[in-house]
């Protein structure tokens, strides 16, 4: 059964059974407007200390929406009794580091001993940048956001280390200190700006991303990153945890919490 | 050798130095004006992932400015090379939620398995509102602030559960929305209020506190509540850990960052 993006525009709890049932296995962008989408990282309980400490020390690469118990598959804050193991349209298994399977559930992955980590998604704050009168480049040409590994360092703990990926938006010089102030509302889908100017500062060619399409700056332009929610998975990758299983690229977990009630302040 | 609060008008470090040496053993109140002080929570690591995610969970009454590694009693982020052994004036030992020491160090009680957590404290944002022109009624009569057990169940992680300690502010009624504002800005000290208003509603008695000085309210103020640092430090006691060990009360942990500093946005 093939559905088009205009079928599925219905509640996040009706998109999520679509997953669940595997009727929908492709991108979550452009579902559900208004709702934030989340990253999925689901670790072994015995490294789940040092990953939690991470995040909490890396807040704006990694910003903790909702922890789930050790062993128990629910999302309870995020969702009303949504099921982490099925209600995303793919995942990606990694073993010690290595790429295993992208299944569209992972009931047979599952362990008593795995904890599940959602945290917050830049499209949160995309959406309130554009309401602010903030122009999205790359949404207005329909590409990918660029996204770069940059030469800033996390902080880290126990074997989760390694340096941060960076999104990288063109932003009109008048426009920059609004899109400061808005997205400083949204600590918890990456807060304000990790830098602002010079992408050789950090590390980056700003026309040559890494991961996504390339930017198209307008004249008078700035180049304004944020920290990306690939980070803490690069992290988790390159650690090589006996397990790690995320959302597929993409694929997102849809929450019942629209963007604005994130807003802090 | 006695010293005068005047006297250890010093920079934190040389504060932290005569702790260190045993030279100051009282409240840390008045002292360092302008830097953050925090509170201190050890607990072993077998509980410790538990009580970071009890901390994520209730970031209001447990808002973490730094976590420890496991074993390492060196404070990096929030002093530069602190000992969490030996830099506060007192601490309070507590085994299986007993008190059994109140020593001037903990260099006896320290293992390899223990987990420092420091976590803010309402004396910044108490700071930041003077600044702002909202009176601290109970400053200005050299009181405690007065604190509650609320009503208000926190989320629990594990063994670690229990409600909120809030403490109460009587504030002028057209004060409160700065007070808000104030105290917004400053998530890694408890953040905005919890409650405003009626003070029944959450279970308390206003002129009646659980902990502190009753408060001295003045014709036209309101009650206003803010989740407070008590709240973790009474959680852990009350889930029995093997060992917990927490700052004596008042006498806290005296970092090298600034009040100001920890204001977001």
């Amino acid at each position: 059964m093939v559905l088009t993006a205009s079928e599925v525009s219905v509640v996040p709890s009706e998109a999520r059974m679509l997953f669940r049932k595997g009727e929908w296995t492709d991108h979550t962008g452009g579902l559900c407007l208004g709702f934030a989408q989340a990253n999925l990282a689901i670790v072994p309980k015995d490294v789940a200390f040092d990953f939690l400490l991470f995040c909490q020390r890396n807040p704006k690469p990694c910003p903790l929406l909702e922890v789930l118990d050790p062993g128990d598959p629910t999302i309870r804050t995020m969702a009303d009794n949504a099921d982490v193991r099925t209600d995303l349209p793919q995942y990606r298994v990694y073993v010690k580091g290595e790429l295993v399977d992208e299944p569209t559930d992972i009931l047979e992955y599952w362990k008593d001993d795995l904890v599940g980590f959602l945290l917050g998604c830049s499209h949160s704050f995309e959406e309130a940048l554009m309401n602010g009168g903030v122009p999205m480049r790359h949404i207005e040409s329909g590409c990918m956001v660029s996204a770069y590994d940059s030469a800033i360092e996390c902080a880290s703990s126990g074997s989760f280390r390694g340096n941060m990926v960076v999104s990288g938006r063109s932003i009109p010089a008048d426009k920059v200190a609004k899109a400061v102030q808005i997205t400083s509302r949204y600590p918890g889908v990456h807060g304000s700006p990790v830098h602002i100017g010079d992408p050789s500062v950090i590390g980056v060619d700003f026309l040559q991303p890494t991961y996504g399409a390339p930017p198209q700056p307008e004249e008078g332009d700035v180049p304004v990153f944020w920290a990306c929610g690939v980070t803490p998975q690069l992290v988790a990758r390159n650690s090589k945890v006996d397990l790690l299983i995320s959302h597929a690229p993409g694929a997102m977990f849809i929450t019942d919490i629209p963007n604005e009630h994130l807003a802090s302040l």
